[in-house]
């Protein structure tokens, strides 16, 4: 079969169906089947095959342990719904909806531990790096979640602080991602180092597209409800960026939405924050610096050896991560 | 310095007190230090490092690797601790009431990855097994935890159910670290089963043990409320074994007072399934489960290869296991 990215992405899921994750009590396996069945993009997984396919012919061979990325981001996701007390995910319900929060934990656990297996199928000589840039990784995800839920309750959250949470919540993983590609395949180090600073370009770019796609996405396409953050006052980089620099009546507007002062029913909040964002100009503002995130990346990877022609379908899914509409 | 087990224990202390957990966001890692300060027999790693010391005698560079089995244990008493809704953890405010139960969530996350962390401090060499058997252990006690969640709710209960789920919620935990004391000083396989079997059957003798101290223990010694697991109910394996045993006016007295249709105060309860007990002579048919399963344990140990001098301190450490008050 010809290489493509929905062959690779079949491969991804038909993995992970087989993988015996475990049987009995059933309240900890099922959750992990469920979750891990929603489907997604699969994004880290394939970050990690197409990586692994620039240097590497026999893509096959990244399938199984690319799984470790993808069952550590659903671990993530399943623990994050229970403190973000969210009820759907994906447009079903959360693990503690569906069960409860203590199977939520509990097979969170399981399934944390399922991806030091999966990692662990790595060839010996790779896995004291792999386990001990995995360790990082995590270590970061879990950081990141904590800001994230600091900043919800903090006065004022700045540019830098909101792009160090981003970061670690969301890119490190996706640089990582890219890292095991490189490991499984044996680059050095140089490459690993390009690898990571690649992946996590474009994952800060990533996470910035979401803030952007939430207040100008398209409803029908977005797949979330539009305007969504600004109802609940999420700290996005837009709206850190309007807070500092509104001024005079702007401001106060803008405050008044915040803090309730000013009663408007949903639809006029969005509209009118929506509106002094773009008296603001701070979707320009934000769109450049997705762009400059990405060019980081697309120039990491430009110094990157490997396959010129199998180099290009790793190229080509980062563009579409870039003009992507949901 | 004499080898010591006081000794020991407090350079286990020393190397956990100095371990760079992380610092930033404080709410991650005070709960981790928090934890872990409140001491403890620090029995896992004790048996690492004293199965080790059976094998060689430099058992300091064991200390360090041995902190990942304190770690782990640490990590799922904070989420247990959640899932039971416990207020006191040796006297003191559990994580998620001292701060809360996202951050006992999360904090436990990153302290299951800390315990990797220290993990690979392994040599490469035993790296891959000591990872696959920790993932297996770390796996148990997740599916002991649920077992013993679904028993709370489940009518019937057998011995053998029971006797299934403390092995895995407490006693692949010991039996690991045996084996990481093993695998550390480079054991072959035959003696790495043999010190599984040991540390797995002694834990089960441990928890049998901790069934038998709740009603029989002395108030003052035992540290916690004599009869605690009469007042919940807990379907220890005396009471399993009582429910089993019981005929007649006993059964239905028995009964009766789980179900509260008879009504007592906390203190009659205790005295009447205890003397209930008492009379089905539950006490004596656990000694000698416990008994067989130190014996067990003491089989396996005689089995190994070691400087029978320092196999002394492991010995005497189980023996004081299986006499302990507390």
């Amino acid at each position: 079969m010809l290489f493509s990215i929905p062959t690779v992405i079949k491969e991804i899921n038909k993995a992970s169906e087989s993988y015996p994750y475990g049987e009995e009590p059933k309240e900890l396996y099922e959750p992990i089947r469920y979750l891990m069945a929603l489907g997604g993009k699969r994004m880290r997984p394939l970050l990690t095959v197409l990586t692994y396919y620039m240097f590497q012919e026999d893509y096959k061979k990244a399938i199984g342990p690319s799984l470790a990325v993808e069952v550590f981001h659903n671990f993530s996701l399943m623990h994050d719904d229970i403190m973000d007390k969210a009820p759907l995910r994906r447009g079903k319900p959360t693990v503690h909806e569906k069960w409860n929060t203590n199977i939520a934990i509990l097979s969170g656990d399981v399934m944390l531990v399922k991806a030091y297996d999966i990692l662990n199928t790595c060839d010996a000589k790779i896995l004291p790096d792999a386990l001990r840039l995995f360790n990082d990784t995590a270590t970061g995800v879990c950081e990141g979640q904590q800001w994230d839920m600091n900043f919800e309750t903090e006065n004022s959250v700045t540019v830098e602080q909101y792009l160090h949470m981003i970061k670690l919540k969301t890119a490190v993983l996706l640089g990582f991602s890219m890292e095991l590609g490189g490991l499984l395949a044996g680059v050095d180090k140089a490459t690993l180092s390009a690898l990571r600073t690649c992946g996590t370009s474009a994952g800060i770019g990533f996470q910035l597209t979401d803030d952007v796609l939430d207040v100008y996405g398209d409803a029908a396409t977005f797949g979330k409800q539009v305007g969504g953050d600004i109802l609940a006052n999420k700290k996005t980089y837009l709206l850190i960026r309007a807070l500092e620099k509104a001024e005079g009546a702007s401001k106060k507007q803008l405050q008044d939405l915040l803090s309730g002062k000013k009663k408007v029913s949903d639809a006029e909040k969005v509209e009118q924050v929506t509106r002094l964002y773009n008296e603001l100009g701070i979707r320009e503002e934000a769109e450049k610096r997705i762009q400059e995130y990405f060019d980081a990346a697309f120039h990491a990877l430009q110094s990157i050896k490997g396959s010129i022609y199998r180099k290009h379908y790793l190229k080509d899914y980062l563009q579409a991560l870039i003009q992507r509409q949901q």
